[in-house]
């Protein structure tokens, strides 16, 4: 008897879902639209229908344990969303209780970040690790913590929103309606608002003078970088400074014995891994320095998302001492 | 029969320790200095010959279940002290194995700010909380932190050194080699630092100038400000702010229910918890704002250290389960 789980990362745009073994093989791959579905009743139903046909290509001998579920603004304790601004649909949406019934499977759900987490600690580098913290630069910047081999979701169900804390008080404006966010600075979005203020502030030539900010994207900065553009080159040493700073922060709280970057911004390799580690042990108090790896995440292709919310699975049943497993496929 | 734990705080002057039982009763309580002994073996031979000197008075229906210590440096997994700064023994002292030895009970090490956590969660009010920070005010800025109702020790056994997080690289000068860390702003020795700085930059008439800064202490604040004397307000305002926007980063951290502050700039009540809520209130992003309260710890007495010392055993024999409880008292 093979078990599977399904992995589903809701995003703004698509929501993808996959069946994945326990070795983090993907099994089936499929996706449909967030945003086509007015009603988030309508989005649930096409959902369950499209998981219903990929079980039905499943041999008689697999049998699903269990469904994960990664979204932004998921709250573990309660699975629910909860007015998640990428999304339409307003107010609380109970989707690990609507899966549950459905399927007749646990479901696991929490924000993206924690998702990445125990994916990496279930399927990735983390394996054997009890206590990392993982960071995902992506328009935002997103962390999910373990310690003790514990996902840590705080009092609320909210923890590990590193983005937010603050580099300046009177800095860049954030969407979260604060100033100087860590993540205005760390992150897709925030290396171009760098590149526009070292275009702004300095005389350099720039082959990213010519490019729009909707047009800029990390790869462009990442390879002008390559041919040796400055300001390219000075904008990951910059926020690679504020990273590290703000990372031996976070390295003082809870000790981890390595810290992961994921997502886009941490493809730019030494450009953005060097600063970063250099600036974090500057800022460390002589206890901590040497101490703590950064580490690129092991997760970072297109199946990342189905992985991590189809860890959570794992994660619960190996946590869940004498749990019973549970209902097979209903062929 | 009832049960005993020893609760032993080993400070840089005196060592303190005391029988404790699980509610928090304190049975004896004594003392021995720390100073007076240059080997640490001798030191060590002390502890032990007055700890069986109060144990010989205990009835014979009681029992010694544990020992818990609290020390600065003190490492959880390695039950050692290791290259504490104050005191004269070096290198790695194995204390909790040579209490083990001596006394055939677990013994169980850490530092004085977790053993305040775990003190305030076993007695204090804490209790049914799973998710809240410990700050202690001393000489310096201690923390601990408690996780789904677990004490979070890292992975080097280190975590939680709130006090050398960064307020201001550029600040002032710390003993751990910094620049700007949070406990050179906020603590007895912060604050004092902060009127005189207060006083050398403002023409305002205050009763602080006629004190100097080897005699002035907390008290003398709060009660100049209790007169209404300008300069200690002015210190209490900003000892809190600066307080207040570093507790934000914690609290999207690790997302407690409540944070607790101990020691005696905690006793200043209303002078530093009211600006220390509004500024933190005031740099959370919105989803985290009224969630997290700011308590004064109701440990705030002279056995503290014992209690929260002794509570470490406590915590430690609840969490073992099935734990063969141990070895009676040999009279």
């Amino acid at each position: 008897m093979k078990e599977l789980t399904i992995g589903i990362d809701i995003g703004g745009t698509n929501t993808k879902f996959g069946l994945v073994d326990r070795e983090g093989h993907v099994h089936y791959q499929g996706n449909i639209s967030t945003t086509e579905f007015e009603e988030f009743q309508a989005f649930f139903d096409a959902m369950a229908e499209a998981i219903r046909e990929s079980l039905s290509n499943v041999p008689e001998d697999h049998k699903l344990v269990g469904i994960g579920v990664g979204a932004a603004n998921g709250n573990y304790y309660k699975g629910t969303i909860e007015r998640a601004t990428n999304l339409k649909w307003k107010g609380v949406l109970p989707l690990a209780k609507m899966f549950t019934t459905e399927f007749h499977v646990p479901c696991i759900l929490t924000n993206d970040a924690n998702a990445a987490a125990v994916g990496e600690m279930i399927y990735g580098n983390a394996k054997g690790m009890k206590d990392f913290v993982m960071i995902t630069l992506g328009t935002g910047l997103g962390s999910g913590f373990v310690t003790g081999g514990i996902l840590l979701n705080g009092h609320h169900g909210i923890a590990g929103e590193l983005g937010h804390t603050s580099v300046n008080p009177q800095g860049r404006y954030c969407n979260c309606g604060k100033r100087g966010c860590l993540e205005t600075y760390v992150s897709a979005t925030g290396i171009k608002r760098t590149v526009y203020k070292l275009l702004a502030d300095h005389l350099e030539p720039s082959e990213l003078r010519g490019i729009s900010f909707e047009d800029l994207n990390t790869k462009m900065i990442t390879e002008a970088a390559d041919r040796g553009d400055i300001v390219a080159k000075e904008a990951f040493e910059y926020t690679g400074r504020i990273l590290g700073m703000k990372l031996a922060d976070t390295v003082v709280h809870t000790d981890p014995e390595a810290i992961f970057l994921f997502g886009g911004l941490a493809q730019a390799g030494h450009y953005i891994f060097k600063p970063t580690h250099y600036h974090m042990e500057q800022n460390l108090m002589p206890l901590f320095r040497g101490k703590v790896k950064i580490l690129p995440s092991t997760m970072s292709n297109q199946a990342a998302p189905i992985l991590g919310a189809s860890s959570l699975v794992w994660d619960y049943l190996e946590k869940k001492e004498g749990s019973a497993r549970l209902t097979s496929i209903q062929h």
